[in-house]
């Protein structure tokens, strides 16, 4: 028995008024994941709890089957290995975005126009030149998709109680990175990475790629905005916990660090981006491959959210019928009488707020020995009168592995 | 975004025979409550968990937000400090009843039939004047609404664990009051409520008020049950956990208590009594115009549960139907493309057993951004169709603080 968790990054909405108060889910032609509804249990799903937003990265390890609220240290870390960078212990690591301010440093665009790799590579290369004056502390810094990057210090004496630069609106000033405790380490982390922000500032102003920018008529990648001070989480390899051999098929770095800290092995999908022209066949064809000599694999699609958060509707569904589309191609390679097929997404995120939202996602089960219900269509709004009824995030898992067989029994 | 938090006390019930097994909800005509439900989304409420009835204490909590099992510190000091007396750190405060008590100490009635406002505060002037014989420790003795009255203890070395003289039925003894653990303190707060009380009696026996009661054929008010021994609760104020600016319009003494110690204003409302007799409307008033100036407003309403304890469906079925009626005004008043409105209870009141159950209560959400569900009618049974499904208590203001913008997000 084998099991494949599908994921569709920030998928779930609220109804939205041009859709004639339809989330894009419920807009959007999904033959396939209606099929998964069909054929499987439904229910909603509080990845943290409700109400609560989560983060991708809180999300990410609830659907693993953590309890995030106790085992997160922060979202930097698992962005770091996600992106194959060696994150020890002692490391703070750090998320960070290529961004555009004006001259008062006020954030035009936190993802620089969405920036394309290869600038955003060429930029790398020189702010891995910068020196900080503590010679005692290393950095680490590499782009990894798109606007996305990810910073990792080095040194002793260094903290993760320390506030983000990035103010996560644009319209408002860079935040100046404070210690949130009275830890002389702290404080010292803050500074080098103030330090840091402004150095690299100033390389990125004067930044040949960035007067090319500015002739093609985009935005500048002028301010590297830093979120999420992180370490490594402690937590058991879900082949200690449930004895299995999982992969991963994902190209966002921090969905990548997770499933590496839970100990699974990443596959690398030629054509997976990370981005709303990510290969959705190629990582649907690496999943079924991979089923083969696999227990479990983890796949993950991110350009769901992606475009919740520029707030566009039209293409979230667009986006949503590729997903259903990759789901089908699952359907049909994977013998379903030996494996289970769960769909689900890590949050809300709102085309309206362009925000992760603390509503409930759909989930959906299907495999030869769920107990099936009535529910014909996988939306929000369906899956809530489902036999799953409403589960937290970190229940998901459990419930797949128990499905086939790899839980062990609480008592005796 | 503001949001509006209507609570019927002990709406909820089971169903009753007389009533061709519908529960007063389901009997009672409420149109404004199932334009909620119609226009919102729906399901049913846990308070603390299933099973357990709540204190109305710790539900005010739990609806407030907070973790009432871990940041409960009795019903006493929320009581005393809704009722305007100030409870200091180290202070106990109990939450008092005027009762009717034989010459045996059987408790004959628990509420000296519903004693009114005027002869407890007669009562409460002599009351007022009883010596302690440890000088040092001070009591402050204040009645609130009908039988309802506060009792702080004042002085070093005092504990809150002591039961309570309140045996919660009548027919039986009045209880002695005991420590509850072996520490000195515990002994000595004993002891002193024991001496309190017994001086009380005294005062109350001879007094002129009760005299003319008797005259009147109105129970005596004779004797002060105490219970529920507190101290003011350690939690965050709402203003810091979601950064709003809240108001309480309640006329229940613990009700107010559990929102100043939430850090929330008090307004108070002309008519509004805590009785029966209440100006619903005055409150409905009070709501919409504290809205402008506010992000959020908790309306409390206790009329409903007193005639539950009295076992008055039919009164119950009446007090719905004005509470209906304050709803409707709400709904008719506020901006609903700018405001989310929230109805539900904070227990289960069974005017059978005459006692909070554990049964789960009905909750609905109206307002622009919901999932809206196709329930369309507000009552226990229908409402456990909806798109919330089965949540706690502690949920719902997070649920309502997202819609309205103002959760931080858990992860990054």
């Amino acid at each position: 028995m084998k099991a494949v968790l599908i994921i569709a990054d920030g998928m779930a909405d609220r109804p939205i008024k041009e859709l004639n108060w339809k989330t894009p889910l419920e807009a959007a032609h999904k033959p396939s994941l209606n099929k998964v509804a069909k054929t499987g249990i439904c229910g909603i799903m509080d990845l943290i709890s409700p109400g609560i937003p989560p983060g991708s990265d809180a999300a990410t390890l609830a659907l693993l089957g953590y309890d995030a609220v106790k085992v997160y240290s922060g979202r930097g870390a698992l962005e770091a290995i996600g992106s194959g960078l060696e994150v020890l212990a002692g490391d703070v690591a750090f998320r960070c975005n290529f961004a555009t301010v004006d001259e008062k440093l006020v954030v035009l665009d936190r993802r620089a126009g969405r920036i394309a790799n290869e600038d955003a590579t060429k930029l790398t290369k020189s702010l891995q030149k910068v020196k900080l004056e503590k010679s005692q502390v290393k950095f680490i810094f590499n782009s990894t998709i798109q606007h996305r990057a990810v910073l990792v210090l080095r040194g002793l004496k260094l903290s993760t109680a320390v506030s983000d630069s990035d103010p996560e609106k644009v319209g408002v000033k860079v935040s100046e990175i404070k210690p949130l405790d009275k830890s002389p380490e702290a404080k010292r982390t803050a500074q080098i990475l103030n330090e840091l922000t402004d150095k690299f500032h100033k390389v990125l102003e004067v930044h040949p790629v960035n007067k090319e920018r500015i002739r093609r008529r985009l935005l500048e990648a002028n301010f590297i905005l830093c979120r999420g001070a992180g370490t490594v989480p402690n937590i058991k390899p879900l082949s200690e916990e449930y004895g299995i051999k999982g992969v991963c098929v994902a190209a966002a770095a921090l969905v990548k660090g997770a499933c590496k800290a839970a100990g699974m092995k990443l596959i690398n999908v030629k054509g997976a981006t990370g981005t709303p022209q990510t290969s959705f066949m190629a990582k649907a064809e690496a999943t079924v491959q991979a089923l083969g000599a696999n227990d479990f694999v983890f796949l993950h699609v991110k350009a769901t959210d992606a475009v919740s958060h520029d707030g566009d509707f039209e293409q979230k569904i667009r986006m949503i019928e590729k997903f259903d589309g990759m789901v089908g191609y699952i359907l049909d390679n994977v013998d379903l009488g030996s494996a289970y097929l769960a769909v689900t997404t890590d949050h809300t995120t709102s085309c309206i707020t362009r925000n992760h939202e603390g509503d409930p996602v759909p989930v959906a089960i299907t495999g030869p020995q769920v107990r099936r219900d009535d529910v014909g269509e996988f939306d929000e709004r369906t899956c809530s009168k489902g036999g799953l009824n409403r589960i937290r995030g970190m229940d998901l898992m459990p419930i797949l592995m128990n499905l086939i067989g790899k839980t062990k029994k609480f008592g005796a």
